[in-house]
């Protein structure tokens, strides 16, 4: 049994940009050297989170649209009007989606789906380059 | 410690039909032999869901209304529009939800309140057999 | 390697009350004696969970909105109809946002951003005494 912590950089374009991290998930794994496990996949700060979807640009816009609706980018936010940096809709969207999400794997590799991508949602508006911590725990 | 794969399969109607997993999960515990730890209950695929709900038919019947809501079958969806599979609202819902949920057990039992379950959601728009993965981690 | 489970108390003022327990987390690592790996931030029951925000004011109120809107107090429940104990809407809201969440840790500390706060989400219709589980596995 052991603990591996693995770290990469993603640029995105933020307004809930998805980027399919996968195979840079994928490589953690089985640079960890650990067979079987959880890693739990991890963005910090509080403007993006982690899912998994189908990664083809029809749902990921259709996942867009549902973001848009459950906070609007145009609506007025308390968080605005007290820091005037615009990205109220980005919190909103972050603590209902989820910072981080854990997938299983056995045998060295991870136990998604044929059509299941694991992606990182940056929500913020702007630009930004994102840390994503992969936490493998496993033997 | 150590690391336990446990698999199992569940028939569902689809359409966000919610099916208590609970007792099969705690088989999934029991039969591990570790007392203490994380389980990890994962369905593959990109149109499912883990979530826990007080399992009885009001809720659940609420829960399918909010989640018609945040994306409704009848709506169009730019990924009906490329594959034509007419599952458009089960993906967003399933990237909404999330595809896995993590339990804490210790005594050899899952720390659920008395009236919380586990449950599988089927997002999809037809009957399925799904396979939930349950990755336990502990000692 | 080992698992710990620590446990605290929380009050909160349900509807939806956002409380921060990031220093009661961190205690439960340091506490552990163990230095890296998964802490699962968990709460027993159906009407509560856990996410991070940014936490100050203006986000928290933003939250709130949203989980208004996706499930309104004032609604017809059928969880109410039902049982008669009016809390419909904090089912909801909890199985859409989630009991538990993971967060790494390494070097004995959290992995969260600099304006990343753990907060426990109660989502019933009155006061409550929370009991939150903080499950870590790590080494």
């Amino acid at each position: 049994m052991g603990v591996v912590t693995d770290r990469f950089k993603v640029k995105t374009k933020g307004f809930s940009d998805v980027v399919d991290i996968t195979p840079r998930v994928a490589k953690a794994i089985s640079g960890s050297g650990l067979a079987a496990g959880i890693a739990l996949v991890f963005v910090s700060g509080s403007t993006a989170g982690i899912t998994t979807i189908e990664f083809e640009s029809g749902a990921v816009s259709d996942l867009q649209r549902a973001l848009e609706q459950l906070a609007p980018q145009d609506r007025d936010y308390a968080h605005n009007a007290r820091w005037g940096d615009g990205n109220g809709f980005s919190h909103v969207r972050a603590a209902l989606t989820g910072a981080g999400f854990s997938v299983p794997f056995a045998e060295g590799r991870l136990l998604l789906g044929a059509w299941q991508q694991i992606v990182l949602m940056d929500h913020d508006n702007r630009s930004r380059e994102r840390e994503v911590v992969v936490q493998i725990v496993g033997e």
